[in-house]
């Protein structure tokens, strides 16, 4: 019970940093997209997918990197000429509202067009924590099982879209797309879903279009 | 600062209650096996190939199962015959050692060799509390991509074994295993590594052996 009240305390102070971190973004115009997974689902290579094809239409952009530890994802990032801001929570499972603020210091806002932070890898704390992002990107990969919808529903239900990664690997796995789809989408009826492999190049034009297409100032 | 000193405070009173938890099952000659990983990597997977070959040699166990949400990986376990508890967290990402002594009461202990815990999917915070246990596994896919243990290093660090499965994937993905071995003992050197598929049935027997050889009073 303690832990819950707890809980509940440090939700509610983040939602009241998150509401500030969103007014500052829809001030500049800057489209922010939370993307959040499991660890190892591809969040880094989408994000680098998803760069490539913005650089192409003249869009802006720049990424918040969350890890425990380390500045692996967001030395990749950086080889694109994109700017990273590695954020290491030194523990803490999921990146909240607070740790955005900071990060947000180190970047030139009046030049964005869109922000991608790339959560720490994790289907469950990631979703409870608002940063104030425009947009709730859960990536997931067919390697993860079927089942997950029922074991970690929230993030399923709170995404905007949903990214199916490695798909290239489907062949080799028991995962029901169909049973999935049906699973997630009675969860949460309008997400969009897109099939992907980034590692291969499938599917991502329709990603990158549905990304473009949300950047409000691009 | 203050979210750090309420998670200290939590992790205090979760070490008091996971040492009583140890005490109990010193006192009953329970080996407990605290199972962890990603979510999808395969723990139920692996605990049903456990049970079999542990029922082959008259061990008695059971199982606890933690997760989010729904009962579907208790079920499985019901399917071989052992007892599994299943714990709902409601929302909290790992198991802490307070949900293991409500559990416990569902079992009896007196005819039990070994318990399998089944932690939360969640490569950050099941390492951090403690439930009592006697062995921590660690169980890693090789579809998670080998940079994981620098991203992610507690659970790594912490674990008695490390069974790595879907190597039946090996060959369809990146993953650098002489890297990844390298980089996973340079942190834990005594850390007992297996490479295994629980779907195509390779690499079991060794693992089933350092599972049984660890059991005290099989």
């Amino acid at each position: 019970m303690t832990e819950v009240k707890i809980l509940k305390d440090i939700l509610e102070v983040n939602d009241v940093i998150a509401d500030q971190n969103a007014k500052l973004f829809k001030d500049k115009g800057i489209t922010v997209f939370n993307v959040m997974s499991s660890p190892g689902a591809g969040k880094t290579s989408l994000t680098i997918k998803t760069i490539e094809a913005a650089k192409a239409d003249g869009i802006d952009l720049a990424v918040i990197e969350g890890d425990i530890a380390s500045a692996i994802d967001a030395e990749r990032i950086q080889e694109t000429g994109v700017k990273a801001i590695q954020i290491n929570t030194g523990g803490a499972c999921h990146l909240d509202a607070n740790m955005i603020r900071s990060a947000l210091k180190h970047l030139d806002l009046d030049k964005l067009n869109a922000l991608i932070i790339e959560n720490v890898g994790n289907l469950v704390c990631p979703a409870e924590f608002k940063l104030g992002e425009t947009y709730r990107i859960m990536l997931f990969s067919v390697t993860e099982g079927d089942d997950k919808p029922h074991k970690y529903p929230l993030m399923f239900t709170e995404a905007d879209a949903l990214v199916i990664n490695k798909m290239d690997l489907l062949a080799n796995t028991n995962f029901d797309m169909d049973h999935f789809r049906k699973t997630v989408l009675s969860m949460n009826p309008d997400l969009e879903i897109f099939e992907v492999s980034c590692t291969q190049g499938m599917g991502l034009d329709k990603w990158s279009t549905y990304f473009k297409s949300h950047i409000k100032n691009a």
